[in-house]
């Protein structure tokens, strides 16, 4: 059978709550072990939010299923021995505490780099390794306002409005994980690790492209638009009998196709309305004709229709309905992850689908703080059970 | 001097406008070559889309500077052969078409390994290649309303709101060019390549995790909540006398501070607020009180307090504040892109920063169409210059 792609790899996680445990999620579905350090008695922060099923935290779970769980007391010499050791076991260090922390605590890339030139050392932060203000702290809400994704989010003249998920924390997770994979590919050929250093603030401004560059050619800044496209028309949500319906017709030939289906053959005559320039143009004249002819129907009844007519159209999903997705479903993007202490809990799948990485309805669940603690420090750490014991005496582990 | 990460890899880039172009881009800047196909005549769909410098878009160019551009027509066998030669010299090829297209011009990842076994196959589509609704088009709209990120986004019982940068298509590309190093690393070991299929759709639900196990836990589907943190208080955007402040008061000791800031003692010693799930679950009670506070403030006043009381905060930015962002110009974001036919344009700067990956202040531009074809027939693919100029008459290229 073939190996998965990041088999045998090592990782050593020193994460806590969302981006940096998201990217060593994605190494873990990858084929890595991760093995995650936590603080004795607390653990990850994220042990703490709801919601709770048998008091075990589901937020916890969703991004922490499949590792392995030890304690260590990072303030204790011994602690950091522990670590030390650990980091001649690894292939990759993953880290988001606050730029500093682990040079005050004698765990910097420079000082682990000594101990193990091959260690592949991630971290992701709120501003990043260098620049004034790196020591800040940040929460994804502070950074999706704080590098643009806000401003283009929400209606025209309305309040502020947050992305729903996190994507401050997640996308940072992402680029990290990229880096990561990338430094090993490099690994393979010079033998050597490096440090990666990524930023969630950076990261929001990496995925703006399209309102970035208006702004840099226009120089006026893009705002909000609701669910509109700025280029294109009709490309946005409608309101029908009973909730709304996100139509995309994307092109002239779908226009066409689209008056067709809502039985409008004067709209897909009028010369007035041909091309997607002269619909942009005119979106408000024809936005006020379309409006009504939506309200003619329910969203299940216009979604039949449209999709009859080839027009790509979507329900504007609830998670419960999202569920339902046939199509996710036959992706395998609902797995069951197998909780001893939750049950069966549905949680996302891997979105990244390989040759090498076999398919697989169920996952493990999320470990117990400290599960592996014993098992760890023996088998890849080689403490005696002697050495253990004086660990647990002075709470070290 | 250090190489790259990804010094000496090229890749075949078959993408066309967003998700496929934006992981190209990504794999750009780790240091891989990017030759870019494009159709004759015609190229990339995105060179069409504004907005435009000197006739050029800067749609394109933000996503496609630094690479390479052929054009090949691939209905002509004298352009599969094209391709089929460049999958001999090429590591990884890229596609975002619609799933089966590629099968149908016999340059599918089952014809194209027999040619290199080492080819990395990575392909990026709506639905995946796989599933009831594969050959279905998708637009990034489309995969946010259907994969329930639309559901979380807005205000509650408000009008449905797009995520106003492209998460759809932009995760996508992400999570394919994790795909792709981590198939590089494996490749070093196993000397095989393989194939990777990320769908937009699996990617929109792989980010969504709070919001997926809050519904598989408590049965009720998640609602979206302006700018509001579900579970913790305060931790929301507040009307100012002039715009608006994001305050992020995360944890019991930053809310004492924040009264400190405010002045507002009284609060600060009030038991009903004292603790998070005390201020949450008084959320209105305890709003009602602050609001009016802000309004006493401009937000350049309020934000200067909150920071000097090291409460995270920040303003709502505009693109063109994001651009003066002092932290975002050290980090190196924004990053000229010399284009011959732009000019000196800014662009987004790389995320990922790595040790082997020096920084630099300047990108190429984005190539013209067909600017390098002759240049890569003849050096990469080593047709005679008879065999380009037979080529280019039977407008094969």
């Amino acid at each position: 059978m073939s190996k998965k792609p990041l088999d045998g790899i090592v990782v050593l996680d020193m994460t806590r709550v969302l981006a940096g445990p998201y990217c060593t999620m994605v190494l873990s579905d990858l084929g890595a072990r991760v093995i995650k350090v936590e603080r004795p008695l607390v653990g990850d922060d994220s042990r703490h939010f709801g919601p709770f099923k048998n008091d075990k935290s589901g937020y916890f779970l969703s991004i922490n299923r499949e590792k392995e769980s030890i304690t260590v007391d990072l303030k204790k010499d011994e602690g950091k021995e522990i670590i030390r050791r650990f980091v001649k076991k690894a292939d990759v260090l993953v880290e988001n505490f606050r730029p500093g922390t682990m040079e005050k605590l004698g765990l910097g890339y420079e000082d682990l780099k000594k101990i193990n030139p091959r260690l592949i050392y991630a971290a992701s932060s709120g501003f990043g390794h260098s620049g004034p203000w790196s020591e800040k702290p940040a929460y994804d809400m502070i950074v999706q306002a704080m590098g643009g994704v806000m401003s283009v989010t929400g209606w025209p003249d309305g309040k502020p409005t947050r992305v729903g998920a996190s994507i401050g924390d997640i996308t940072a997770g992402m680029f990290t994980a990229i880096g990561v994979n990338a430094a090993l590919y490099q690994r393979g050929i010079t033998g050597e690790g490096q440090k990666i250093d990524v930023a969630m603030l950076d990261g929001q401004v990496a995925i703006l492209e399209n309102a970035l560059v208006r702004y840099a050619i226009d120089g006026v800044s893009p705002t909000p638009l609701g669910t509109r496209h700025p280029t294109i028309t009709p490309f946005q949500a409608f309101k029908t009998k009973d909730s709304w319906i996100i139509v995309a017709a994307g092109n002239d030939k779908l226009w066409v196709n689209f008056c067709k289906a809502l039985k409008l053959k004067d709209l897909a005559k009028d010369k007035e309305f041909s091309t997607n320039k002269q619909r942009c143009d005119k979106y408000e004249e024809l936005i006020k004709i379309l409006e009504p002819v939506f309200m003619d129907f329910t969203t299940d009844e216009i979604e039949k229709i449209l999709n009859d007519h080839s027009i790509p159209c979507t329900p504007i999903n609830k998670i419960e309905d999202v569920m339902k997705n046939p199509q996710l479903e036959a992706r395998n993007m609902f797995v069951q992850s197998k909780d001893k202490v939750m049950g069966d809990t549905i949680v996302s799948g891997n979105p990244i689908k390989m040759t090498n990485l076999p398919e697989s309805t169920s996952k493990k669940g999320a470990p117990e703080l400290g599960e592996h603690t014993d098992k760890i420090l023996k088998e890849l750490l080689d403490y005696t059970e002697e050495e253990i014991e004086k660990l647990k005496k002075i709470k070290a582990v």
